[in-house]
């Protein structure tokens, strides 16, 4: 029987899974490979950190090149995290002709091209599938079983941590601050919340994500980003009058020669599947043009969904070992020479429905100078909704619009903002629909309706 | 570049899929895999069937010998359906070396251990994620991204046609012959529907991905089977009432030394996600001991989808050809000497709970007698409700009960039958929560409760 020998460089929270997988579960993963995965080196300069496993003398390390040196070490997996040391480990293994698993979105998000490239012209595989979803199959879907379909859109909630603490401001009516520190006390946030909570780490994600579907270079930059940390309770409260739940969405959408990429905060209708997904729990909507809608769901972050993720990726490159060969894929699923660059729209661009919220003196003629300046920008209103009075004079209006371009809006609502009768800036939340498909036309590529298809 | 030459045999709604495929999206597979598919030839007996796909000269044929005889087809994809040609068609591609692909679940429940075992013999590769749930990467997933897990529990919508029927039922207050017309008309049911409505198409497909999530043999002859033809509105109404849907479900259960595996209608909270599938659509919640609950959900069948799927085996298959190597996978995932032969457990030796619907006669001390048997075979009620009276001098008592022993129910309730005040045959209804691991135990093999995994 063959074997293939692994080196685990970053013993933290997913790290240490892996290796619990890799100890524990060794008799399951071999029945299924037919071969082992020997986990020979462990590498962290944490050596007080209380851990689930207990490691053979001579597996422990505090010193990564004991790995990066070791040529009898097929594959490092980089548990380490951030661009700083994961880096230089993963370019080191890669020269050295070792294939890698990582789990480093932040990583793949603003690197990911060159090291994708240097893995192809190294020969060896870099799988990432715990980067996105946790245990979601994700990039597997995508590279290997949406091949034959266009991918037109993608609409997913990426991070847990957001989504936990939305729900819970929904359920318990708490404010953001309350829900994010109640969220830290169980776990569900980091200390520094930053990456999570103002969306950077779902725009990683998304960034990965539309490289793969559409086959073009990540492009992390291009990824407009918004976080959750000015939701208001009393805007989920109005969602929820109106049939909708506020969610942190990733949304990217496919124009052919552009795409769309954005993370925000977004209502969705209260009887669309995603917006079931509760607390961390991640799920992910895919368009195709042959499958229509599909959609995957999971743990997407904790230490045992991820580091299964993790160990999946070792098995499919076992898998290749054992059959004597290089990688079976390239690293987005199109071989180097085919991938293409392909602009990402500016938020400017993007059409979608709109929700405002604009506190206004509560006397009349507002409504029709209000209405006048949307009027005037083509942004059509779907309903307009005056709530309550408050302690104040102001009072809320509420508008739900058709579809409108971001660039007018943004206009509008600013014209609106300097109106006499305004009190404060107005709320913009965008409201979309996964269940549909995100093109306005109704045609794909193969010509037909897209409902044909189904 | 190289090509890769596929014969495909049978060009009904699922083939033409394939060949659309094939034709119109050459270029995104071609730029995807960095090499051709090329389909060679296509074979039917039906020179009539207006077909939306036109193929160049020399293509189509009514002698699937032409593909079956020819050295350079690398792969038969077999679309004819049934067990009697496609049978003879896939043995013949096998032994003749070629690769096969085909989304044939009925022949795979029932000869799949035969097929695999040829097809390992021949070193050939035989592909069918078509087979299962159509889009939903269902086998791929098993096969691969959760090869680290044990995987305690399955719970899917698997046939489209019932979950239609169902939802129609639910949402109109139609009988079931009622819906079951209106489906036909709307081409979501067969002329024949008997293989789906009774639950044998859904019984197939959970024999197959039974044998892959556990490593057995495929044993169709162990799945319970119960359809949905006696599902009647006054139960939808009721189980609507207590918070439930009525779901055709496919269940299955690892015992380690045994497994549950059976299709009925089950009621299923409201708030659960597979209780939001609704209309044609499929899902699919898998439990593993490291992801937790995990759940996929898309279009389970139809031209497109399923043509998808088997296009996506195709690549998989190109992407190993181009390597010059055998198949990646074997069939089940395991390889074959490790393929064990575990018993299915007979419906009788289940736990759930239970719903029953007992018409009795209004007179006092029913209550108690009916109690009373329930009490001596271990049934623990957890609620009872006496609805209001009917025309007849019989009310409805519904009973909901914790989880108890299905031989011990039927016992019960044949007990219960043959009581003066009983007139007619009490109406049992398995209550499933998709949301629960399937286990009475908290510990999977890893030694820590379920929840620590997520």
């Amino acid at each position: 029987m063959k074997r293939m020998q692994i080196g685990l460089i970053g013993c933290g929270t997913v790290g240490e899974g892996v290796a619990r997988i890799l100890m524990e579960q060794k008799e399951l993963i071999k029945n299924r490979l037919g071969m082992e995965l020997i986990l020979k080196k462990v590498a962290d300069t944490d050596t007080t950190k209380k851990r689930s496993v207990t490691f053979d003398k001579g597996v422990f390390t505090t010193d990564a090149s004991e790995i990066l040196n070791d040529p009898d070490i097929d594959v490092v997996v980089e548990m380490v995290g951030g661009t700083g040391f994961a880096r230089k480990a993963i370019l080191q293994a890669l020269d050295s002709g070792k294939h890698v698993v990582t789990a480093n979105k932040k990583l793949l998000a603003l690197e990911g091209n060159t090291l994708f490239a240097k893995a192809a012209r190294n020969s060896v595989t870099i799988a990432y599938e715990a980067s996105v979803g946790g245990c979601m199959p994700v990039i597997k879907t995508l590279r290997e079983n949406l091949v034959a379909n266009h991918i037109s859109a993608m609409t997913g909630i990426l991070n847990g941590t957001c989504n936990y603490i939305l729900s819970e401001i929904t359920r318990l009516g708490l404010s953001f601050d309350e829900a994010l520190s109640q969220a830290q006390q169980k776990g569900f946030a980091e200390a520094d919340p930053t990456l999570d909570i103002e969306g950077f780490d779902a725009a990683h994600k998304l960034a990965i994500i539309s490289a793969i579907a559409y086959g073009m270079e990540i492009d992390f930059e291009g990824v407009y980003v918004e976080g959750i940390s000015r939701i208001e309770p009393l805007d989920i409260l109005y969602a929820d009058q109106f049939g909708y739940r506020i969610k942190l969405l990733a949304i990217s959408k496919n124009h052919e020669d552009a795409i769309e990429a954005r993370v925000h905060p977004a209502m969705i209708p209260v009887d669309s599947l995603l917006s079931q997904v509760g607390g961390s729990v991640n799920a992910l909507s895919i368009f195709g043009d042959c499958t229509g809608e599909m959609m995957l769901y999971g743990h997407g972050a904790g230490m045992m969904p991820t580091a299964s993720a993790v160990v999946a990726d070792l098995a499919d490159i076992a898998r290749d070992i054992k059959r004597e060969d290089g990688g079976r894929l390239p690293a987005l699923g199109y071989p180097a020479s085919n991938i293409r660059r392909i602009p990402v729209l500016p938020i400017s661009e993007i059409r979608t429905h709109y929700y405002f919220r604009i506190s206004a003196a509560d006397q009349p003629g507002v409504l029709s100078k209000v209405s006048g300046v949307l009027a005037r920008y083509n942004i059509s209103i779907m309903s307009v909704h005056q709530k309550e009075r408050h302690a104040s004079d102001a009072v809320p209006l509420v508008f739900m619009t058709h579809k409108a371009k971001e660039a007018d809006v943004r206009q509008a609502l600013a014209e609106i903002r300097a109106l006499p009768e305004i009190g404060s800036d107005p709320v913009l939340i965008r409201i979309e629909d996964p269940g549909t498909n995100g093109r306005d036309e109704s045609q794909n590529k193969t010509g037909q309706p897209s409902a044909s298809c189904l």
